[in-house]
């Protein structure tokens, strides 16, 4: 058998093998009952010790995943054990927000799926589909978007004070897609990346996968930190930056904060990335400018997304960028996936022409901004001791726990109690420093259940 | 109004000026009929002199852009040149295929959309949506897939001899997004990559944006000459192939070949990765099983598509893939795109499995046939000194003209004559190899049209 061994990569040589071996029974490649090698053949072919095979058939053999029989050797198990049918990943529950039982109170998902527009978009499709016909299933002419669409999202942020043309507008598969081209086409292995400390975890992971070298430059109330980014742009490629209602922690960066913030880019020639990823959902204080709408040099590329306000099944996004690195950026998306589903794209913009999508986002932001309200009244009543933001709009409240309380603990407790939260570890770089904090999505569940889920969390149960 | 000039750019202000102003309004950031600024406020306001504003706006009047009406100022055009709407982009034409006169006859594009199952598919978002409701607008819960459309697929894969669990199954955008993931998760810049020559043009393409070493091996009437496969597979990072109906060629790789380019790949060390992008589109001769149908020890990356059968718009494709690479793969996909849009997803399913999918692939076989003979005859007839290929299924016919005759200057011809076609330099590694041959799409034209094109490129018309 091929199995890849690194002697080199700190992993003892009977965990990597086993493994090897988890992942292929997991994934069907050796079906159940299948028979493996004898600890004596594989250990000659992969030129380790027996006792390294031994152990790690020992390790499968008590999760269950392989039987010895006499006289047959070693077998995968007929019958898998459940959890190991397929592996559990992080993310199973974190985006998707689904609750395992019905009982389970959910801080955890997007948005609230009871207010997707469903018939509506239901209805747009046929529309569209009556309209346009075999039009509207062919691949999109356009790599970098239908025309219309792009048409639509410039008139989306000309009313943010974004005044771009349509050629500026590259429509993605969502604003994950976008920052994962600019990744392909800016970040090579061993570049550095600065982010904000908290971040987006799923960003952190993108970058991970390119090979990224991270720095983070921490968030306060005012958000990203700008009197730190001095000291660690110089040499950076990328600035990443989610200046409205930050994932984590809800925090928003100030207008000063935000100039200097792209003085400082421009200063040291390291582009920005500015991921306004629910800048639309306001519910209280003044609206900023982007830092994009003060970018007059095309030093800011910015991302957006129909996901957080609509809904995410849709997969659609969109980067502004103009100048040398646009050609680039679209060749890559058309080599990625040959543009975005032309469908979707149509169907997006005839729900946003016909002011669906506004009355969409004023239903929306009522409904959110009253579960935020009735989260920060649940939160200073069940969890005293707790400090917390109050974000002035987006979906996240950011909790720090009191003294001598842990956010992965807490994690055990709540789902114990049929509640789902995302503990603070996975925002950040080194994961230790986010065990004092929990990040609470307020837009999911209907005021009762936010309450009810608060009150199962309360410390006055655990006495 | 804030507007960026750079007097030290080379650029005339007034040009600057002028560009701004066309840009916002045909972004719609100034919408038909908004009110201008008067030459006078704007030179106050920006520092610069009224004649150089004034020039701009005579400019912008003279594109149409701007009206000028007596007692009222300068405002946008009600009605904007159509020119002036969208700018026409190189690839408009590219893989759409769309004629920009109603008489073009079209060999380029994917299937005819007159095919695509555009109210079967209507009904079937819309059967979606009523039975799933939001379910099927969140976010996917697995980044590999839609758990039952990887069962769905499974099965059509097992109706072809290739038996994996649904497990080895990863979703994709499209199958070009499948080559461009392994790209992502294999291939480092100056890795080699042995492609068959000619091949298709946007993998070329998606293995330059990654900086891949090319390595082109010939193709013949039985498909990648695999006797030429071991001098340049040591080394190599990855094999490129598309077996069946290969495009550009309609080649399809013979099965002793097959068994013998496995066993190539598997004593060098480097996966295959097969493009199966039209296997199911077979109109004589017998099926030949699937490399990876050949494959036991996980050596080969298998990709398939929806796109060719059904409709391009709907950007789904999968990937088989066992082993250590997929763990890499799904991570590398979530962070890419967080997952394919989940109600084309559901939707497909849904097609799929109450036996639309099978309908629709009948009907499209029995048209593309007859239009693949249409074709042969008609080349027979029209292009006398040329040979061409007999393709057993798929899409594309290969032309290679007589002694002479360059495709460039073909394309240029046959556009003047209204028949839109592929020249084959873009098929190859050096243009240059390609200047003997077309491709031609049978599918996308009804057999009257085809016969038409022909005559319209036929010799006896040139002189």
């Amino acid at each position: 058998m091929r199995i890849p061994l690194d002697p080199g990569s700190g992993v003892p040589l009977y965990r990597q093998l086993e493994q090897w071996f988890a992942d292929a029974i997991r994934s069907g490649a050796l079906p159940p009952g299948s028979r493996l090698p004898s600890t004596r053949a594989l250990a000659a072919d992969l030129g380790v010790s027996r006792v390294t095979v031994g152990t790690a058939f020992a390790e499968l053999h008590g999760g269950g995943l392989v039987v010895a029989a006499v006289g047959s050797g070693t077998r995968v198990a007929p019958v898998l054990p459940t959890a190991a049918r397929r592996a559990p990943t992080p993310w199973d529950d974190a985006w998707a927000g689904r609750p395992q039982e019905p009982d389970v109170v959910a801080f955890t998902g997007v948005g609230d799926p009871a207010a997707y527009p469903v018939a509506e978009f239901g209805r747009t499709v046929r529309q569209v589909l009556a309209r346009e016909g075999a039009a509207a299933l062919g691949y999109a002419p356009d790599p970098a978007g239908d025309p219309s669409l792009r048409r639509t999202v410039t008139q989306l942020l000309a009313s943010q004070g974004i005044g771009v043309p349509p050629e500026s507008v590259l429509i993605t598969s969502g604003s994950q897609q976008a920052l994962a081209l600019v990744c392909q086409v800016l970040v090579r292995p061993g570049d550095t990346v600065v982010v904000e400390e908290p971040t987006y975890d799923l960003a952190l992971r993108l970058f991970r996968t390119v090979g990224a070298n991270l720095v983070g430059v921490p968030v306060d109330d005012h958000g990203l930190r700008v009197d730190r980014l001095a000291e660690v742009l110089p040499g950076s490629t990328l600035l990443y930056v989610t200046p409205n209602f930050q994932n984590p922690t809800g925090a928003t960066l100030s207008g000063p904060r935000r100039r200097e913030l792209l003085r400082l880019a421009r200063a040291h020639g390291v582009p920005v990335f500015e991921d306004d990823f629910a800048g639309d959902l306001r519910y209280s204080g003044r609206a900023i400018p982007a830092i994009k709408s003060l970018d007059e040099h095309g030093h800011v590329l910015y991302a957006g997304t129909f996901s957080k306000l609509l809904m995410p099944g849709l997969r659609i996004g969109y980067l502004v960028v103009d100048g040398p690195l646009r050609p680039r950026l679209v060749e890559t998306k058309q080599v990625t996936d040959l543009g975005t589903s032309l469908l979707l794209q149509r169907a997006l913009d005839r729900f946003v022409t016909i002011g669906r999508y506004q009355a969409n986002l004023r239903r929306t932001t009522r409904l959110y901004r009253e579960r935020r309200d009735t989260l920060t009244a649940a939160l200073a009543e069940h969890l005293p001791g707790a400090t917390f933001t109050v974000p002035a709009g987006g979906l996240f409240t950011w909790v720090e726990l009191p003294p001598g309380r842990r956010s992965d603990e807490l994690l055990v407790a709540a789902r114990d109690r049929g509640v789902d939260l995302a503990s603070g570890d996975r925002f950040y770089l080194d994961p230790a420093d986010g065990l004092r904090h929990v990040r609470l999505n307020f837009a999911v569940s209907p005021p009762a259940r936010i309450t009810e889920g608060l009150a199962r969390l309360g410390y006055s149960q655990r006495k």
